[in-house]
């Protein structure tokens, strides 16, 4: 395809060229060319952003651009993989200003600076709808030791880094819903932390991010290992923001989504290894609960001890 | 990101999960790991596919899903690259159809048995507009042998793989505006033919697809090379079909796009390695031109040797 003439040429050469690392031949190939890192497995993730779903109109570019990188940043965090580079496609309307790429290419470029990756090729086009991102990141790990969604045993501890629930509420802060003095709450919302560097490569026995909420993501590594999940509200990280809009708000910290913190499951004699990994990365990770063997559920015990009904699994797409 | 509550996740159990590899991990993980083939260097790609813009709504549902593989097959066969697997995003309206489903997962089960593929993994989401689709491939080769848009010299020949113009000839007979009692030329645009396993690693000194017309493309290799090019209307292989069309077509041919046959720089004592290898590929190659120092620039001489003007350049997607 690369479908290029002078008005997709100038694009290309004018807001991604300086994305673009060797493997990228400065964009002016079809193709990248990677020589992987010798006795290492790669890790690939995709994910697509389309505006109006992920995003609006009117979001800043540039969050955009970071937040569509930082996504996928964090999906190899959850692997324990080190990110390489990436791919990308967007399709814009034709009439998008030249301001909303060079906005969205200044994000992607501080961001790559930040995660020490670059851009390794892609494509543009135009449509007749939203703008619909697609990135496609590549990331390296130890032979055998990506952490997968399968192999929680039970009695491993389940674990979370950071503070669960901030995400959801920045949503709602966004939507008016709620308030939110310090902007902790919308900048989670806005812009997650991908938790890269964490070593959890030979410590956890299945880990993901939380994207769709940590109730329903708890939920697949259940389904993944064939296990169930007892999970303690009361150890749930909440940020002194979380806190503070109060406990009506619990159920949509453990359900909403956006957190892009780590959910792992680690054997209880891997706890050690898991701090001193947190402590060299400068991360808080904190045992929420701890896998059972059973069919595939996830129990929640609310703050005062009873089992918590939940409304909502967690968030959809489609 | 890997948004999914039962509409999205029963989506990809039926009609995703029967194209994963090994490598895509039943897609029940939010990666892919895999191992490459060592001592290879990766070759990687990326290109999307829009409604309204690549195909149209009523297009039959699995030629698009092999369109949008082939067309990336494509970039890796003009870079002498073997394929291994790729990654997807579909972005698809709420209402759209199962059915619609069913079939573009058929038709890129059918290509990846046809191309030794599978699928890595992906991502699926909701769009107000119409189907989005990305793709993203990788591919290996010996290590530093990728075959670039740069490194033809002046001297090489100008080689082209199969017949040029049927793509663009289908075009118009999509659009009504010729006839093609055989189906030849519909065939041609609707289903690309990578010319994967062509031997082209160490014979071409450059090469590419030509995916945007022979002429434009044919310009983007004088620009990365810095010379200037040749081409000789006469003996560009056109189809009987093509020829049937008449000669007022040709400027069609020369400058319409989606041929993805190959464009090859090849040094003339390459030729007869070049053309062992299509014999061993089956495959047609046909040499057009020749490469000439001076600055970059595409000089086609006419069927009656008289330089030709050609008003459209090429196809742009934005």
């Amino acid at each position: 395809m690369a479908s290029e003439l002078p008005a997709e040429f100038a694009l290309i050469a004018r807001h991604f060229r300086p994305l673009a690392g060797p493997e990228g031949l400065d964009l002016r190939d079809d193709v990248a060319v990677l020589t992987p890192p010798p006795g290492r497995d790669l890790v690939l993730t995709a994910d697509a952003m389309v505006g109006g779903v992920h995003f609006l109109p009117d979001d800043p570019p540039d969050l955009i651009g970071r937040k569509l990188l930082r996504v996928n940043l964090s999906d190899l965090a959850a692997k324990g993989a080190t990110p390489i580079g990436y791919l990308m496609t967007v399709s814009a309307p034709r009439d998008t200003p030249d301001a909303w790429f060079a906005g969205f290419a200044a994000g992607l470029a501080q961001d790559q600076k930040e995660y020490g990756v670059t851009l390794f090729g892609g494509d543009t086009t135009s449509t007749s709808g939203p703008i619909s991102l697609s990135l496609t990141i590549l990331g390296h790990v130890a032979p055998g030791q990506a952490v997968r969604r399968t192999g929680a045993q039970p009695g491993d501890g389940i674990w979370a880094t950071g503070t669960i629930g901030d995400g959801a509420l920045g949503l709602a802060v966004a939507r008016g819903r709620l308030r939110d003095p310090s902007g902790h709450l919308l900048s989670r919302y806005r812009l997650p932390q991908p938790r890269l560097g964490l070593a959890i490569a030979g410590v956890a026995s299945a880990g993901m991010d939380v994207s769709d909420g940590l109730v329903q993501d708890l939920g697949h590594l259940c389904r993944a290992g064939g296990l169930a999940a007892e999970l303690d509200a009361a150890l749930v990280p909440l940020s002194p923001q979380a806190r503070l809009a109060g406990p009506e708000w619990l159920a949509t910290c453990l359900t909403g989504g956006d957190d892009y913190e780590l959910l792992l499951a680690v054997p209880p004699d891997h706890d050690d290894a898991l701090r001193q990994a947190a402590l060299v990365a400068g991360m808080a990770v904190t045992r929420i609960g701890c896998f059972r063997s059973g069919p595939p559920r996830v129990m929640v015990r609310g703050p005062d001890g009873a089992p918590m009904e939940l409304a909502a699994g967690g968030w959809s797409h489609f």
